[in-house]
């Protein structure tokens, strides 16, 4: 296979920092999906026997960082370092995740690209020799981001065909110096792009430019182009964006079709879970890397594969205030 | 002077990055404060000539970038990463301001500690040779949050003793592999402290600890004491957690007095301005670093400075579901 090279927004990790532990921890909805044998723990309550969704979002983290500290075989205070981020206004699942625990936090904030910012992060720190082993991790809450982002749940608004369905689950990954488990090649960065989409329901037409953007990075800067990749995943572009990337990369004459996939569309069932355009949210990227897309590289099912974090940079106040919706898309080159 | 030491928390740099480019902009009442002088643009205007206050903090970032490049003599294109955060639900001003912007973004979130956390990524990155120039970013705005954490300005609400004043004003810096600047030695990276406290009007007291935890990480790994600095600089404990951090270590038989201030100290005058405890919010430490820390490390006021970085991680939601305020703090060690 080709070998990637370095570009103004991709960098290389020469020394392959290795995952060497995963887990994800989903709500009830996502066990039901098509990935739902995959996950390490569905949790039946959303509650996850907390006071609040809250709450729950913060055990999901814990959770999944602990079972996949347990594959990697390292404990809690063994990371140099955790990397970590939510939807929730000021992060609070994440930080409250790390209370009392003794070890280095450098909190995020990518929307829905948390997990693939938190994994190029990790992989940087690794890969320079700042730490040898560093975890990212990242979750979202249907409930708490309903009430947050739109209206309490027990309003029953309706919503519109192009709206994704948040996730209800967390994902976490171990990145270590040495050891087994599929290695990190290099990143592409994302810039934040704004095509003047309004339509906060409508959030997979404002995230499609930003992947779009830096996948077309990714292929001219690190010579690498999609027949490199056994696997290219965006998360979470949702149906409606997902074809519109596929448009996009039609129109300059590359077919992505066989070898593309979307987290958000991975994860649910459209014909029998009525979740419109998908799944959204940080942790839908998040659990399905750790359930479907490392043990799928584990297993060889794929040798390479580009995974694409998506985020749109939109909140309640800049919807109100009528601005457009920004986007990134950070890309982060697996091996297996 | 000593050297500074590698240890479980601590990173050093031995590339040296050099911090090239530095400026702050702030609103009025800042500008009457101590430092009124030393910021490179004060602006009267509370909306600086936009719709909402949300959009005047964007614009408050990307004024200061500007300014930081002018000065670095760099384009904003000439950018390898820009690493920003602020203190609006989903990081608004920071995802606005890079919109359209053709250079990466790293979303951060350390609520007040933004710029401590973004400025030692910088410089990991840079000392590691991942970029050649990367920019840190932070700001806050008095109004917008007091709307978004407490209550809107017109209900005209009442401070408590404890309370600290949210700064209006953003600060940045460039950081670059080479040229002149005073230089990034190494960074000791804050754990999520919580000891309990739950008044979210008296959030020194809430981050106290975590300063003093890693400024105590800092000299016991580093190998570096209070007396290898000439300034310790928290930011923004305010009046009250500046007193609790000097008594914390005062019981280990550490005296920091003479050479230990505090950002949201530094900012305000407590006998003209009604600030109560100080100033406080995303934009203080990163424009006090700017205005005041690095032009006295350029002109030799100080040879080494320890830059630490505190926030408290708490939300309205989780006060409103009765938690506890967590906090972190990042160090960053600098010199002349």
């Amino acid at each position: 296979m080709s070998e990637l090279r370095q570009g103004k927004r991709t960098i290389l990790f020469p020394n392959r920092p290795v995952i060497s532990g995963w887990a994800s921890v989903v709500g009830k909805k996502e066990g039901e999906g098509p990935l739902g044998r995959e996950f390490d723990q569905v949790e039946q309550d959303s509650r996850f026997g907390c006071a609040s969704w809250e709450q729950a979002e913060t055990k999901f983290q814990k959770s999944a960082l602990n079972l996949a500290l347990k594959r990697a075989d390292l404990t809690k205070q063994e990371l140099d370092a955790v990397f970590s981020g939510d939807l929730l206004n000021q992060c609070a699942a994440s930080n409250f995740a790390m209370r009392g625990v003794q070890v280095p936090v450098l909190g995020l904030y990518g929307a829905c690209s948390t997990m693939a910012e938190a994994l190029l992060l990790a992989g940087c720190a690794v890969n320079a020799g700042y730490g040898g082993s560093c975890a990212a991790v990242s979750s979202s809450h249907f409930a708490a981001a309903e009430r947050q982002y739109r209206f309490p749940l027990a309003y029953g608004g309706q919503r519109t065909p192009t709206a994704q369905w948040t996730v209800t689950g967390a994902g976490a990954t171990v990145i270590r110096s040495k050891g087994s488990g599929p290695a990190m090649i290099g990143a592409t960065l994302g810039t934040v792009q704004d095509k003047g989409i309004t339509d906060a329901n409508n959030m997979g037409a404002a995230m499609a430019w930003a992947a779009y953007d830096t996948i077309r990075a990714h292929f001219s800067e690190s010579g690498l182009g999609p027949e490199d990749y056994d696997l290219i995943v965006t998360g979470d572009l949702g149906k409606l964006g997902k074809e519109l990337v596929t448009e996009f990369f039609s129109r300059d004459g590359v077919k992505l079709t066989e070898r593309y996939e979307d987290c958000g569309v991975l994860i649910f069932d459209p014909s029998t879970q009525d979740v419109h355009c998908g799944g959204s949210g940080a942790g839908c990227s998040a659990a399905v890397l750790a359930a479907h897309l490392l043990p799928g590289l584990e297993h060889k099912r794929w040798k390479r594969l580009l995974f694409c974090g998506t985020g749109a940079l939109l909140s309640p106040t800049t919807v109100q205030q009528k601005q457009s919706i920004p986007a990134v898309c950070h890309a982060v080159a697996l091996e297996a």
